[in-house]
């Protein structure tokens, strides 16, 4: 997706450790506008998939998300972080948050994810893939079938994305970054 | 507000411990038309109080401050929770999370709230007002002034919003709630 790339080579902050941060339009402060762009662009890339759920991760992905159910006229299932008490109400699994190194439970109630829905999971960035793996858990657990991914950006170097589409996952992402040692290289794809 | 008070009587979960839940339409499972309903009345009644900067906190605020700065055409902030390792350049302080029972820092990035700046905070809850005295806390440290507060539902039995009111501080919210002992009951406003 072109605007994102340009956007990205405009505004993104390139920090030491391979970090690459959209703060300025993507997470801490919103650029309502492109968010609904993105939306629309992961709904041409789904359609055909036939989502009835669209699922995100809080909370960096949550604007996007929502976007995207607003396209499909779906709601928006957000998978919260944090115990929930009562543990049998919820699908839970453990997570490692690769930015903050820092244990999670990440969860969703029992309440609104069926055997047989169809997700289309969403996220802003896609790195190591281990927030995904852990959903993927939780869709398994719900006996729920994974239509797709969309991500906005995923870190090339850190592979995450290529193990997943070996595993023959449907995703997609709307650029890729190989390299942001000397500025950001985008992978053609 | 007629269609969220309906909502509110048909889906919330009231739980012991004064806990009033919307999880299946406001936080865990959004109502993204629903969301909408809310952004544009929020922007009818602060339309004229002229907001430059939308500004929330993560992670349940976010939904609604994305509709309302859909509205008015502008971005949207997102308060963040967490230590920022680089305190120099975010605006931060302590709050205690009435539901958690835990301290957070919330922070603001110094490049993106400014001295002049005329903010229009929107929330999902509110109880005892300590994340908006936070938040009003670190808009002072920015020198920038509070337009109002928009606030989806207030639980008038914690009585924050009736203290910020006392202050003078521009406070709106869709419904109060003014007990959830024998189901809901709204307060007239």
């Amino acid at each position: 997706m072109e605007l994102l790339k340009q956007r990205l080579r405009e505004d993104a902050t390139l920090l030491p450790g391979n970090v690459l941060r959209a703060d300025s339009f993507l997470s801490h402060r919103i650029d309502v506008a492109l968010i609904d762009r993105i939306g629309e662009e992961f709904y041409r890339l789904f359609k055909e998939s036939r989502p009835n759920k669209i699922v995100t991760v809080e909370s960096s992905g949550i604007p996007v998300a929502l976007s995207v159910a607003r396209c499909f006229g779906l709601s928006c299932l957000v998978a919260k972080k944090g115990f929930d008490r009562s543990a049998e109400n919820s699908y839970q699994t453990r997570l490692l948050s690769y930015i903050d190194k820092q244990d999670y439970m990440l969860r969703i109630s029992r309440l609104f994810l069926e055997r047989g829905d169809r997700v289309l999971l969403i996220d802003d960035f896609l790195a190591t893939g281990s927030t995904l793996h852990a959903m993927m858990e939780i869709l398994s657990m719900a006996g729920a079938t994974l239509a797709g991914i969309g991500i906005v950006v995923e870190k090339g170097f850190q592979h995450g994305g290529d193990e997943l589409r070996a595993k023959g996952v449907n995703l997609k992402s709307l650029c890729i970054v190989d390299s942001v040692d000397n500025g950001i290289r985008f992978r053609d794809h």
